[in-house]
């Protein structure tokens, strides 16, 4: 599969190399980042989505689409092959298109671990092989304390909750059945919920400097965040349960000596990862941790690819800033990355 | 009266405009982006606040008042006219002075839609001609889930609470009406309350570029917040109520698709604002918003000129970076848009 | 002492003053700080902290020790000191080291002050004599609301907990000397809570240019907030209580209008400084407030040097752009009060 990517690659001028991504997700970062670095930029984007790119004019070319499953497609593959076009990979390529190893042009990054990222197992498998601490997944009757129940139907965390025991577990999984979200107990993941600060570490792997750079934190920002504001009893009389739906993030910095644990998790997990997909990581990855009362950090998910709580590092975050002494944000540091490859013609080593 | 205005302002001479503002809300801003494009400034302030201005250096020219309704004094008009003053006004010119049609000085935008913003009636019949969703006004019998009650004697969100049902807002009632606060239910409002994410989304809009710009979010940070720091069992034993005072704001970045609805209401807004009050919207306006469950967007206000959450944008938000790729924040950029009307001469298109 | 240190200072070449401190708590601000200024830095670091300061690359002399209070080993000073290190104090040197008057390398600022910041009597003394509001301290029978216990074998706000009235108290004080932690009320203070919005205000008093900056505004993230997010009956039924261990911090900005007090207790705090210990303040302290329902100010804590909310200003804030008009940060803040005070050959007024 790589080999085939490299052979496309081949065939690239690389003084027109042009960088390319879906309109969505992140893309006003991955584009205005590649902007900075005088790349041409192509946006695949659907009629709605539009007036974004529009607005902030961060687009040289817009290619429309009613579906951004046409990326199979053999002709527009064609177009943006001829056009030396790189894809950056975001969240939306997993969530709207799949089938990740039916588009032959070159992704920034290994796309093998894009695929690792959206199943629950393995991505278990890689952060434990890593060392990490993760909550842990439990039977109904280990339920201790508060636990978080996730199942198929709940879209980007929509229908997540949470429960106390097992009883309180077993009522509202009878209600889940009543409505038809769900059959058995397979179809539920309970997991441990660790009670504490959400903290979004966002990483760049750079094979060309060989090292790892924290390039932004944020946490993130979901209707639950509402609960807070609404008096216990108004909670308990409406019963009101807000859901963990994306809205926003805001920008964090952690505290120093969290650090270390941080830049160690992200090195053991850089590490693995050449084991698991060859070549490894390549650019931008994000763990998704809690900081616990005693200050430990729990991870319950990585993303093999750019986060959109990078945003909030736009054009600089107090990390990149220390690091690079200039605005340095995600977009712009892989379109750096892909300069820097392309200097050394070592495009192949960042690409699959 | 717009007339009026623009005969005032066809005597300024072009080459020695001062950008003046009282010395509140977010003058700091104003005056700083003023200086910034080259201007000099004027802060027309209280002497207790004079510190503020005086601490950041951001006054070429500090004018002391008792009152800030000495702004309508035809002696301290005369003085500012002389001076080629153009004023920014912010939301102090509504809470301390009203009467902003007796005032001669040219101010950047359009002061009539200031006027309309402050009465709620005319605020609904704006966003709701614009198709904005709002959260609904509601009779008590109407109450369902929860509701926010706000009512006159309330300043700056400060009395607000939430009620669960109509007999719920009724014990609340009386208890108002006892302590004197309100006579009839004329003198409340009840209001849905939608549980989510706030959001306040602060647009530019630029009769020079013709153009729409998002230039920075924020999220407001008030004593509520203090609430989900407190167990539920201490919240419902000592019966706190915390309010919506304003202390600060909060930098946050919205999730990427949510943008569409964004600027699609921003556009919306921009075009009946041209159909209630000519030339429309010229300048600053801020949506503000809570983003429910399903990521649906409800705005319940819109302020017609700069708010101060955009201070969270200085020197740059992620947004007015995107756009700008320079430090671009609302002061700075409400005095561009004037720098360029000047060498446009073109002041009459964004003055009123 | 004083003498001591500035005898100390006598010999130093000032063509070679190096920037030094312990790799710690706010060590990347610092060192980045002093390297955007010129100075080449040092660092004190343990092994496991290693990776912090390497990662980042802050460091030009990396010096590793296996516990901070190697710093009270005369070795290890004559060395500093024939460097010209300059060391700039933070959080962990009194957390770690304590006797900081063993110590002959020239601090930054005042040394005397952060001796004073860790007597919760002194402080007290220090911020009611510059007339700030405090949250009164309790006897159990004075309980009125909400009350927050700290006690000594909680570090960094990890045992804190919150009551809410006398029985409240006794209830959790037995339970305390049953599990050992206590063992009379002496051991136990008991603080007025106040219910609002959290603001670190982070300021610097600069000798050099006689003014007092504020540099940056913060509020903590810690466990706690993570109750927010809890529904509240699943609070009560797992009886959760998270702590107010230091996760983090998002940055923030203030109403204008609270900037009058800021300003003025920030004047205030440094004008008793002087009186209290001889040269005063000298570059940055911390005021730790809640802002309440009504809007106003109350300060719980004074720190005397650096603290790591700061982080969120890197590299810049939008009052340190306000007042500054470039990238400024604490950390560079500091490094360039030294690099004024050598052109001015005035290290002497800013050491101790």
């Amino acid at each position: 599969m790589r080999n085939r990517i490299l052979k496309v690659l081949k065939d690239y001028d690389l003084d027109e190399i042009k960088i390319g991504t879906l309109g969505s997700h992140s893309a006003l970062n991955i584009l205005k980042g590649a902007k900075d670095e005088g790349f041409e930029t192509v946006c695949i984007c659907r009629p709605k989505e539009r007036i974004i790119y529009e607005s902030f004019n961060v687009a040289d070319f817009i290619i429309e689409v009613s579906d951004f499953k046409e990326l199979l497609n053999e002709s527009l593959q064609e177009r943006l092959i001829e056009e030396n076009v790189i894809l950056i990979p975001h969240g939306s390529f997993n969530a709207y298109i799949g089938n990740l190893d039916r588009i032959r042009v070159p992704f920034f990054g290994n796309r093998e671990l894009m695929i690792w990222e959206t199943d629950r197992a393995k991505q278990r498998e890689w952060l434990e092989r890593a060392g990490l601490k993760m909550p842990r997944s439990l039977k109904p009757e280990e339920i201790k304390g508060i636990a978080i129940v996730k199942y198929h139907g709940a879209m980007g965390g929509k229908g997540y909750f949470l429960i106390t025991g097992k009883d309180d577990f077993y009522a509202k999984f009878e209600e889940l059945k009543r409505e038809g979200f769900v059959k058995s107990l397979e179809d539920v993941e309970i997991q441990e919920y660790i009670v504490g600060a959400n903290v979004y570490l966002s990483f760049f792997y750079s094979p060309m400097n060989e090292r790892i750079e924290l390039i932004a934190i944020d946490r993130r920002y979901e209707p639950v965040d509402g609960l807070g504001r609404i008096p216990a009893e108004i909670q308990i009389k409406s019963k009101v349960q807000p859901t963990y739906t994306v809205i926003g993030n805001f920008p964090i910095v952690l505290r120093e000596s969290l650090l270390v644990k941080a830049l160690e998790s992200a090195k053991a997990v850089v590490e693995v990862s050449k084991e698991i997909a060859y070549p490894g990581i390549v650019g931008p990855f994000c763990l998704e941790a809690v900081f616990d009362d005693n200050a430990e950090m729990h991870v319950f998910e990585i993303s093999a690819r750019i986060v959109a709580g990078t945003n909030v590092g736009i054009p600089n975050s107090p990390y990149s800033y220390i690091l690079w002494g200039e605005n340095m944000y995600m977009g712009r540091r892989i379109a750096r990355e892909i300069k820097v490859a392309i200097e050394k013609d070592a495009l192949g080593e960042i690409v699959y």
